[in-house]
């Protein structure tokens, strides 16, 4: 029985994707992404999106954001964000890096994740009387953001607008787009290009693919030089197919969406199943697949000697944990979860009830 | 039957390797290189160069060349190399890139695609001189060369002991080590190591897997800022038992020496076949798993017309092409190649000398 | 009668500077600081301090701490500063820019213009728990602060030992260094080195030099790879005798004490002057040779029409400015000032009291 | 009497440039480039080129060519220059650091220090079919060249064309525009934008100023990062009168000409005197203010002996030496020095000969 809730990342490849990596790999292709399931991708995003667009697919989600910084900032530039977002806190300075030091991303306090409009406009107009700050040059908005929370569409769609009000561009962190989606039952183009979004870094890899993320320009002008980009950071692989194959199996049938609503239930019944521990505490609202919780000690003591893995979040002093659900966490690894963090709390009915839903 | 020969690059994974894919995908794993396979990587890599060694999985050569010449450099500094070696002509200013403006690498003629002592000796000296100029860090070679040739085991151990002698490191660029190896018949240590070698970027994805590269640090101080450097770039991979499992197979059985023995013999095979053809002429001894020759206007002509693809190579006025052969080129390929190219050249019976072979 | 109190960079030279470089200009010398006036300045430099250290003139403050950014956080790291701090706000990104994107400035809040213990701490702290930002390799105070207040030499000693028991190197911006020095009537060895500076940038430019800034490295293992960023930075000027003159000069006699010292004196006499006009606010103790202060509206617009410029600090609504003296501000300029700010508050008799001290 | 030709950097400031250093230095002034001096450069640099041009001084040459690349090869891209010029082989790798690892300059070969249009043509084309280099974005020249001789007005003009048909803008570094003007007997205009050139380096250090380069950009759309892109450079002086001041007198009733002229003839002068040496060798013609020769061994000792002082270039055993004359070159000096070689040549009567000219 799954024990591990570490990340969505300990997951691997969802069937579909695997059996397209298998059959992907029988005949001879053009390398450097000159083969077909690279040029059907495009057109095939084309579709998801109702839209034109420019997609690239790249290995991981770190090198999406940082090119992405890159383009956005040049020739230099500042690019807002949230204080906890990949961007800005996991990704080693990466936009600092790929600009190769002419850009800067600036943290943004936030509220259940989330910039808002008030916050952001101040930011850009303090920044703006700084002249010797490398200028505003474009907004990241993470979706569903890492403190597992979506913007609705009208958030974007205000940020957005309120970006471009002061010329900056808008760039979407979707490392859990899908799940941003599956939440909000809108269509991917009116979370993106229809609410203001200029370019998306589109993760696949948390939602069941082993290794494919990619990056869709709906503002094409931004895209010219990325190829080169790409290159130049080595993410132009040579079996590039390896990449795209996955791809179109996550956008057939439905695939992303099916794997996104599953990692989101899955989370919704952890918070719902754990919200009767006594002491427990949640940091924000759980819209998306992870929960994000501090567990009363001797829960959490439990579930460790029991062996399950959870990742911590935050200062130390807060005892944050995050409880990642995948697209194939099993139900019922869910509720021998619940079940458990009930036992090690006392609460020996409560199990009981869990195990009858 | 096979008619792409555009490079090496154009075949899918072995079937082992294929296989170790599908089967590293069963159950859950930590992310990010605290997976099993990962974990396992490292001591098979030291089995394989009888050596304690620090192993990173990367994604391409690109990177691994990039990262390489960035620590290498440090602070700032010029890395020597053929001109015509990846690194230099192939990465879109990597070494200048993955250094954040620091580092150069400094091209250097060559004959049969090597680098001599005394050429490298000269250019360190002239470079010594020039004090505005990065100063000389390291020697990168490629083994085996983009020229289809190898270096020898004393050649790599004379140009490193030059290398050292001058205060430079020594980076090894194995995209193809293995077909080197394969062609030296020495001992994978032999041709890193105990020849001088400091840092070695290891290619498997040419030979015969879909995405597996490695940076192999021998000089393990080197190593030290390995891992947040790829991290950085985008190489850090939630799921990097996709890599490592790879690595995993390529090692397992001998697989890696299979593969290489194959291709170059494929290709050996090509060049002894078009040996008679009228006109013909061959850049280089071919060592490794490719011909580069130009060939006779009307061959060239009706191979293309056949289906044929290969890569031009070099100026267009010398009509030079790659023949590519990979892991997994059927004979018969080869000898249906051989023999449409006499056919082409007007030499029906020689098509069927071949055939007959 | 002097009425621009914009910034202590509107004078020219003092006159014993001035005199160097028309003195300094007769004869061929060697250039790109193999001149007599450069080799004498490290010796002068060593008494001036009371130690050997390493002494590279330049040509800006913004350069000085660009270079000084990037050697202290190779090959990658975090620099911790305060927020308002030159290094960090003011220089275009320059921590980041000068590491080729390998560093970047951290700010932090201060208190009166200064970082406390506590809060270096708590800072470095918290960014080691987070390994994916770039790693905490310095500190930097600038001393006298943008606030205009200085730290004690206790204060220095105190948050070196704090950052360098973290393995933090620590460094100075003394673009106002003198002052600070004239301030708390210590030696410039007891502000610097004894207190554990490893590194400072002195600035002579703000207090009666021309364009005469240093780099002076008391932990000269530092120093090493100086002497080329200052020549790829352009800083290495062909006619280095212009500014080793200016320091030379600078340095004797004192003038840089009494420069700074006057200049001092000029702010307290500002200050003082101005404390009893009714609504004044100050923003910080003025210990060196500037006032932060929000004027009473009247007041300001009066002197405004008069014809006096200072500059404004800040968010445009706390309608702070800073009235900067310089060494060559004259006394009856800031009693001037002071007469017209009460004229202007309807006091009529303070400005004859004022006259009349 | 002078006996120091290393460099025509070894000059103090001519006496028109100390005097307007002097006279600046009297009045406060705005800080930062907004002094009366700094803004009437713009106008007098526009009379001087008899256009409109974007014009910003800055304190050294490499600084001037390092932005211009950075700025010429945005986003990413090649410069094409001399193999032997300042900004290839002079600068630390500047074009590589100031573009943050997006540039690399890349050297041609040059007859008499310069680039032909055949060389030129050719090595675009080449670098075209270079997918993976950095493309092609700008051609660099120096007028005059580090060999000592100029491009003709037509010469300029042709390689001008020859770039902008090839999509590359034209930079020309103007170290020593003003002998090359004076050699030409053109007029600046027709020397840089009637011929298409883009943008300039112009030094005035090298020809009678103490620290005072410009860049000027005809092509004004090319401007428009450069001040930022300068202050964080550092090259933004607070104290930026001093630079403009040192222009301002350099333009005025033609001092820069005459000092130009005068360097020139002292050159001249030099190469005739010593052409009649027996065994001397010329490396280019003498068309500016310096002469490269390989001296006879025993004049070479016996000069060295007598305390003059030259600078070596190009690989040692050619022997080559840079005989510099300045701007304040006295004609005694130059026949003192002819008259000693001579002597040293065994040539006595040579010596006399000259004496009486």
């Amino acid at each position: 029985m799954k024990k591990n809730f570490y990340s969505d990342n300990v997951s691997g490849a969802s069937p579909e994707i695997l059996q397209a990596i298998v059959d992907s790999n029988a005949d001879d292709t053009a390398p450097y992404g000159a083969d077909q399931y690279t040029q059907r991708l495009e057109g095939r995003m084309a579709e998801f999106f109702e839209t034109e667009a420019e997609t690239f697919p790249v290995g991981t989600g770190t090198v999406a954001n940082g090119l992405c910084a890159s383009i956005l900032c040049t020739p230099y530039g500042s690019i807002y964000c949230a204080e906890i977002s990949h961007l800005h806190s996991s990704e080693c300075g990466g936009t600092e890096f790929w600009s190769g030091g002419s850009a800067r991303s600036v943290p943004l306090p936030t509220v259940d994740g989330k910039i808002s409009v008030a916050t952001l406009v101040e930011m850009i107009e303090a920044g703006a009387l700084r002249t010797a700050d490398p200028p505003g040059r474009a907004l990241s908005i993470t979706q569903g953001t890492e403190a597992g929370t979506v913007y609705t569409v009208r958030e974007v769609r205000e940020l957005a607008a309120a970006a471009h009000a002061k010329g900056l561009l808008v760039h979407m962190d979707g490392a859990r787009f899908a799940n941003a989606v599956a939440r909000l039952g809108c269509t991917p183009a009116e979370l993106t290009w229809k609410a203001g979004v200029d370019v998306l870094s589109f993760g696949a890899t948390k939602n069941g693919a082993l290794c494919a993320e990619a990056v869709v320009f709906f503002n094409r002008g931004l895209a010219e030089t990325f190829r080169y980009r790409r290159r130049r950071a080595g993410h132009h692989y040579s079996k590039m197919r390896l990449i795209s194959a996955q791809w179109l199996a996550f956008l057939e049938n439905d695939l992303w969406l099916r794997n996104a609503r599953h990692g989101n239930a899955m989370a919704a019944r952890v918070r719902q199943g754990l919200a009767d521990l006594p002491g427990i505490r949640f940091a924000h609202p759980t819209e998306i697949n992870f929960v994000l919780t501090a567990l009363p000690k001797r829960v959490w003591d439990g579930l460790v000697a029991d062996g399950y893995s959870f990742s911590r979040r935050g200062a130390p002093r807060d005892g944050m944990v995050r409880i990642a659900c995948a697209c194939d966490t099993p139900v019922e690894a869910v509720d021998a979860l619940i079940e458990a963090a009930h036992r090690h709390a006392g609460l020996v009915p409560a199990g009981a009830a869990v195990g009858s839903r």
